[in-house]
């Protein structure tokens, strides 16, 4: 029997009934559900209104349903159009009409809000585990490679040397701010909405400040209409992995590129790649294909918690129901790219022969600029001059260090000898020795800092 | 065995593996794979590539392979890690190695293209189906409706009085738009890409003109490359479930506010209606809540499917994978709403009494306006001095119609007596005969056209 | 000139130029662009670049340069492709080629993502202003409608009765939530990118945290490469946008709704209500359409950010130029709708005979069937028989309390003459006195916290 | 004065004024409403309501005012809130009180609809011309190159060879798609609004098809109430640009690829690339790094329609007044980015040497199968051997076609020397030789469908 029913006489249309049960993806409420009754039974009991042998007799049916779940032997029934109702139909079955005293004085509208902000609690402190995992294994790599020298790229163009680690530490930083935005979600979520009722607030004198203490909630909410109406956090979780989702595509695109024949700086481990159905030669970065392509899911994902919120004319309409789907389908594929991303990094070759290698000496026309700033030269007229050599060894099809020095001073006569020294990857990064920059030093403290980061939390 | 095995020396990691199978939605194109295979077959034999027999006994084996999926018995075993390579391989296990000849000169890129195609082919035909259906039933209740009046609004502000049956047709024709744009994406799916490869073209004398004959597609694709890259279609089945979803919830919020205690124009069914779990008096639209939620499942598909496909860096990249959960999303959903729609619209009660007396007479103003201009004034003037009688009614506390006439002609001498048979919903809507307008008469003929729109389908 | 001119040898395209070009957008960078430059020439002459005297002469010009800006008397040139090139040029025309000298280890990378950083910290500021003074106009709101009781809604219909200052107070917190997460972007731009050159740190001795000081950040950036890189929080900015519509959008929504004549409980001020260009009755509520459609462009535009960083290969990449339209669209429309949100709120007029009259009895269901659970009737079946008794008055065509007790105590014996008293809005408010609850004290406790978190701020 | 004055009393708050006036962007409708209007005149002239002196006063009026706009000599006034009211203002400057006889009968509800689909009509066709140069120039360079062959990728993994001029018409194809979504959208948007009224049809006597054909649209709306409601033909304008977007978006990931040092296949002209403001050597391809990030604009601008149009409750609300910004942002980018893409690829130059030096001779991995499987072999079978000699050349560290013959045959008895016969590019392209593959003739084949598809446009 539908809680609702005894107000309307026909039946539901069973297609409108599918459409209209959570129950495929609510059940996963199914033990912060009981949390939360059992609380209840607790508030109840303190407003007077189960004596206390009628809260134990409820806590204990709760318990025994509990169980049913962990043991995986809970039986759903046809009628149960969402989780609640469900619990609540099998403990009046277990310990009889008592049962129905549980829902006194709450509504599922501050019922489901509890839920969900418990279940969300859990699953933060859970992706923030992958997080801090995976940013582990980036601060291992950049330990690991302190000592290689690869070309950095803006627009996919080879720009300046940098150190290998620098690089690995460039993607640790991103996930930190994931891991501070998640933090801000913790806080956000730690609101209690139980004793909100429907909207209008609980009609018996609830503590809702013991409630709270009780299910672990820093504070109850403040506004009994916004405490039922409020998402705000659903759509957070969303956001988050939206961004997290970005971090990791733009990591996965750079590891999809330098994994590729042609830049060929890595090769993915077996365990990370798939072959073709049909070119036997073929190995196949599918893994972080797939990373990337999850992207999608969170900004869909967002999108729709976006759509769904737009000028709802209620402190609850049904709409609300399709935020859970959105947030499992995130915290599903959270759960699932962190630890492969993890694995994929762990355990990745790096071609150090193939990355020394494909360093061009003109990485190092910025250091050429800069050594006649040196000599006085505005930076503007420096920049003029190299660029010109640049194009003169470009054109003679020459790499940079094979032009002879009487060519760079037909161009300016400022530069001399020292100029081949220059044009050394090592010499370059070891100047760039700024807090943040990419010289040996600068980013040993750099990982330590990084280090830290993962010690405090 | 994966089929790319032999290549790579690692095990898959297993989280890595999960992440990679499709298998868990791809097994909905269990049939048009077979299909597929079968016809492919025949293009084998047909190359030489296949002896009859040959070609017979695969045949019967995938004969034999659907039939296990038909009868639901079919056993997946943890190694497929796609349907295409669980097929084939209960294929061997039935028939032995020449099972292994079926995948000569094809791919997986050509062949989950063509899967993809024959699914969404019969997909956009039963949407199309149900569509039609919910349009016959807006066609019906505009039949049963061309007697009502009731007021018409912009802004949520009452306009001017149409006739409910016009009301209900201006929701049938959005559809017949949205089935123009199903009938061009069957146009746009109607080409083969089996036959292309992996991205170069089958290296096998494969007749692809016959194939697409066999397979009932219309041509097959032109470029090899863009056969397996293309995914424009998919994109284009989500985007039309977007635009019937905004559509349906235009619809679904104009029900909700015509059935709310204030405006109270429409009863729902109890079929189609629920209760609260403790406000006893509820009555609650929920199916028309959850259909006009939908939007957010529609828009966020969408969504993803675009960032998805966005810089895509080759020909077939695995993040395409992704593209059938969402097409598979949209059409499960369009399946539910749609005839919950039907059936929302089909039970409803009309409240004839409380529409009629929402009509407030000041819808009735630019008839007034217009019965100035009749008489030669220029119709700005003739507007400002009916916005006057307007707001002097509305500060005197009294409908418009019960302004006395001295009031009127205070404000323009132009008004006379017959004013108040202006006032009047049925001349409103009787005068508003042009092609398209609200008159009886033209929402009859616009009847016709809608019911003949019907019948041509 | 171009700044990169030397190298390239053709011409650009003029149509490619002008893509290429942000001038259009980031001339709105001008201020903090030449305060960056500022402390960048300070820091070129802590690090011994630039001699004291250069150092002046340099910001004297950037003063000159600042002033032209401010007095709107800048010109730019044909050649200048963005605000940082056209600011230099300046420098240049007035001091000379010493001006050449600012760009020394520097880049656009690092110097645009100062600039932005700049911006975006006084935006929010900016932004969060608005944002209380709403938030003020709502407390006052609720300060003068203490004593009005209205109906809560849920689903659209009817389900509660709540102080009317209640429901202002429920759109308070969700802005409040938003404040919080202006305060928490504000903290996360607070880190200086300048002196990260074009990814791998500047070549010269700059002292970064002296110049973060310089600037009002609170540190510098930890990796050089991450730090022209990031635009998490551009993207920030842009949900915080999305959320603060959404949250407009709900409220918009329910004064439109409650702004109709079929609901009648508001209307609003002429000063924010627009008229029917032919219709001469109407007064629509464009204002709160236009603020409800503007979940378009947040939504778009965060659509659109995600779109964008989605796989960037580089560590800078130039789609990254349309980070910035995106932010200034959304404060562009925050800085227009916010004020006039509070327009809205703070000049309309409440009609409180149409609200009382509105309240039907049905709204107190719940207190009825709570009434039996006090005489010990478990809630489930209490809620059944209210529910009995609310359908026998439907059926009958009369209100929930014309019903005479005999038909009540068919349903169930247990009911009696108290429940008349039951049905009363304000014996309903008073009950719900938990914190967070309707009741009159409730609301007030409740209108002193949210006061005293604007006091705070 | 603003239309709907004399119905309200208090002034519009300014800033309330700001947000609702819509003359920054619909001002560009100005030549389409002035061509509207005139046919209006001529309807209004048939139906009686004007002499043919008026309408000939009011037309030549509205020439005047036309002219005004194509000099540039229009000159708005303050109170002008929209792009009808400016020209009906001015109109009556001009001629006097008769002016305002021009809105009789319509609505700006039906005439600005009838702008939008005028505008968008010319606009479809202008990207559609833009479109198709596009299409000529890859056929162009598809001319050209038909004897170049270069690796095909999938996974970003060099995959198969294939000509280089199928890579160019791989590119020309979903172009043509999109072409066909245009041509759909013509019929679609060509549709009459006016003679709709504000919703309900006018009342007067206008022959709608008349005036249909007076305006160039094949048939007038059928539905009066839909006829100012519908926006699908903009959505759809936002929705193909998303597409071509996404297609370009594309196109530019891979010729940022094959232009980086690391490819090294083209190289783009410096009229398409831009330099650094502090690395001399760099030149990037800006262009088609903004070509890609407007994806970010057409997606941005699609969700933001989509959000927009969800769940209005009226016929028309004032929200769908943000339709024109989105459909002009996504035309205004076509215009830039359409030309500038066909600039790039004409002007690019291939890098033959690099291109041939390329082709690892892995790529003829599955012809080495194809051949064990002519003589006999399953395929699978096949595939496995070829995938251990694979491996074995790569633990070796040498080229495929490098391995010696005894190493072949202990992996599998039956290859023999003719297999390095097979390991040539050019015997694997020439074998794809079915309809749609890259062999040259098929490729040949394929141009001839091309160029005749823009020969028929």
């Amino acid at each position: 029997m539908k809680l609702w029913q005894g107000r309307l006489s026909g039946d539901v249309d069973q297609l409108a009934a599918q459409l209209n049960s959570s129950l495929a993806f609510d059940s996963r409420l199914a033990q912060v559900d009981i949390r939360g009754s059992m609380a209840w039974t607790g508030a109840l009991q303190r407003a007077g209104v189960l004596t206390a042998e009628e809260a134990k007799t409820i806590q204990d049916g709760l318990q025994a349903v509990l169980t049913e779940f962990q043991q995986e032997g809970f039986v759903f029934s046809d009628a149960d159009e969402d989780i609640h109702t469900a619990v609540e139909r099998r403990l009046t079955e277990l310990i009889g009409p008592l049962g129905g005293k549980l829902h006194t004085g709450r509504s599922r509208n501050d019922q489901v809000a509890t839920d969900f902000r418990l279940w969300i609690k859990d699953a933060v402190l859970r992706v923030d585990e992958l997080m801090k995992h995976l940013q582990q294994t980036l601060c291992d790599q950049a330990q690991s490679h302190l000592e290689i020298i690869m070309p950095g790229y803006t627009h996919l163009q080879q720009a300046q040397p940098v150190l290998l680690s620098h690089w690995w530490l460039s993607h640790f930083w991103p996930l930190q701010r994931d891991r501070k935005r998640l933090a801000d979600l913790l806080e956000e979520t730690d609101v209690l909405p139980l004793g909100c009722g429907a909207l209008a607030g609980s009609a018996y004198p609830i503590d809702r400040h013991k409630l709270a203490e009780a299910l672990g909630f820093s504070r109850p909410a403040a506004n009994s209409m916004d405490a039922v109406s409020d998402r705000d956090f659903a759509v957070n979780f969303v956001y988050i992995s939206a961004m997290i989702g970005t971090h990791l595509s733009r990591l996965a695109e750079q590891l999809i590129l330098f994994s590729s024949r042609e830049f060929g700086f890595f090769t993915l481990s077996d365990a990370y790649a798939t072959g073709s159905s049909i070119m036997p030669q073929k190995k196949n970065p599918d893994m972080l294909e797939i990373i990337r392509s999850k992207t999608a899911t969170f900004n869909g994902q967002l999108m729709g918690m976006l759509t769904l919120l737009k000028a709802l004319p209620s402190v609850y309409d049904k709409d609300m129901q399709d935020d859970k789907p959105a947030v499992f389908a995130c915290f599903d594929t959270l759960e699932l790219i962190l630890p492969v991303m993890s694995g994929v990094v762990l355990t990745l070759t790096v071609n150090q022969q193939i990355i020394a290698s494909a360093l061009d000496p003109a990485l190092m026309a910025t250091d050429l600029a800069d050594q006649l700033v040196k000599k006085g030269i505005p930076f503007r007229e420096a920049y003029a001059a190299v660029g010109q050599a640049v194009r003169k060894a470009g054109d003679s099809g020459i790499p940079l260090n094979e032009l002879p020095l009487e060519s760079w001073q037909k161009i300016h006569s400022t530069f001399d000898q020292e100029l081949f020294k220059v044009i050394d990857p090592k010499y370059s990064v070891a100047k760039r020795a700024v807090f943040g920059g990419t010289a040996p030093d600068a980013v040993s403290d750099q990982l330590k800092l990084a280090q830290n980061e993962l010690g405090e939390k």
